[in-house]
């Protein structure tokens, strides 16, 4: 018989504090540090380490199950996402930050089922802040249930995004344009904030502290359990054009409500990036 | 006789710690907000309370002292600055922060004798964490000496500036191409950062968490305690052209090394602001 979602998400929370303690012994070692694809797209040592821990010890547990882990993928197994219960692992996402105990990164563990987020776990590590979701009941910031702010107008809304690992010119003139549009009248947001995180990113906004968070770049890895935690906390996880996010399209628009997520997108140019 | 330097922190601090529980009261509270210079320039009644509360308690304690703070100098009075043992305080560093409770906004309390930074305080109030300094003798998070990175290298740095609350079409010129260069190689940056809050930037660069910091437009009060921190720190507080930065300048790169400093300040075109 298949285990419960709430089995599931015990087994993440378990697996994730696991983690963070790994992470944590590190983050005060020196660290070998790698480069993949560009010379900002940092991967260490703990990375891969932490990646094997999370996926062996939910392999051990769900042997039926499918694996999507960040650093398997860099190592090159194929993103094949289909409707078996699907795990998507980021084990640290946030590495720059872990690098410079920057103190937002975040181990990140999603449960999709038939494609459909079913469990999200996010913890963020240097905060000791756990992030959890169950599909239809509720998000949670360390046992403490959490909601979005209620905010529709782009003019009193706190905007995170970031400036991300890829440094190629043309990404970065859409890029830009994107921050000048919200920074400036007739369209300008409260302020914007980097803090270098995906998840951490999301959740904050999960949390009714930022209103508002989008990226272009990012994968599946990096969102899939932050979306369930913002859904269930009363956010919005949108594509460009304001339909439900594909977590495989490279882009995110995550917000505090629909009308908000509407209005940000409504100043962004698309960066076209390979999807997942 | 006049009081000692450790006298004077234990003021700040006890002060500091006071301004702390006013802010913490009010954080969850609906909040007044007004503006001052231009629509992103918020500010609460909790900003001016606790500049009362401030200034009241150390003109009592120290009644032949200066004082120049943030609303009062909103308020009208001069931003005078003379050898007499001076108080400058932001006593919300990061008001927007404040506002949607993003986690860095700060008390800022410095002390100035004959112009030069004598001590420092600055407390992150929803992060709790104190940062203390006395000219000569360390810099202190949570009573715990702190240094900076050793980090001399542009393309290893982690780099904090703002968007700031000033949105001029010719400014936000200048903001993005000083932005876009630190993004790009030859001088691409490991990432950049926004928090919203300039003393907090300053102690997250005296902490070594990151590398280098700049702001234009930035007022004494925002970051006289902050800088001392950070040279105590073993960091140093620059102008645009490598020598020492005058708190009253509108300006500052802090970096953990010199070298540092230089290379960033080599990235960037001057903003003008009048002096404070």
């Amino acid at each position: 018989m298949a285990a419960s979602v709430d089995e599931y998400l015990k087994a993440a929370v378990e697996v994730a504090k696991k983690a963070s303690e790994v992470i944590n012994d590190a983050l005060h070692k020196e660290k070998l540090i790698t480069t993949k694809d560009g010379m900002s797209d940092l991967v260490t040592e703990t990375d891969q380490q932490v990646e094997k821990l999370i996926i062996g010890t939910l392999k051990e547990r769900f042997p039926t199950h499918s694996f999507i882990g960040e650093e398997s993928v860099a190592a090159g197994e194929k993103c094949v996402f289909t409707d078996n219960p699907t795990w998507i692992i980021d084990p640290i996402d946030g590495t720059t930050n872990f690098i410079h105990r920057y103190p937002y990164f975040a181990v990140s563990i999603g449960l999709a089922i038939n494609k459909e987020l079913a469990v999200g776990v996010v913890y963020n590590v240097a905060m000791n802040e756990l992030y959890t979701a169950v599909k239809g009941k509720g998000a949670f910031l360390n046992g403490k249930k959490i909601q979005t702010t209620k905010e529709k107008e782009i003019g009193k809304a706190l905007v995170i995004t970031e400036l991300g690992s890829n440094r190629e010119k043309t990404r970065l003139d859409i890029l830009m344009r994107n921050y000048r549009r919200l920074a400036e009248e007739p369209n300008a947001v409260h302020s914007i904030r980097l803090q270098g995180s995906a998840a951490c990113n999301i959740c904050t906004v999960a949390n009714g502290v930022a209103d508002a968070y989008y990226e272009f770049g990012i994968h599946c890895w990096d969102i899939a359990a932050g979306i369930l935690i913002l859904t269930e906390a009363g956010g919005v996880a949108t594509n460009l054009e304001g339909g439900p996010c594909d977590i495989m399209s490279r882009f995110v628009m995550a917000a505090s409500t629909k009308e908000l997520a509407s209005a940000v997108c409504q100043q962004l140019e698309r960066i076209d990036c390979p999807s997942d």
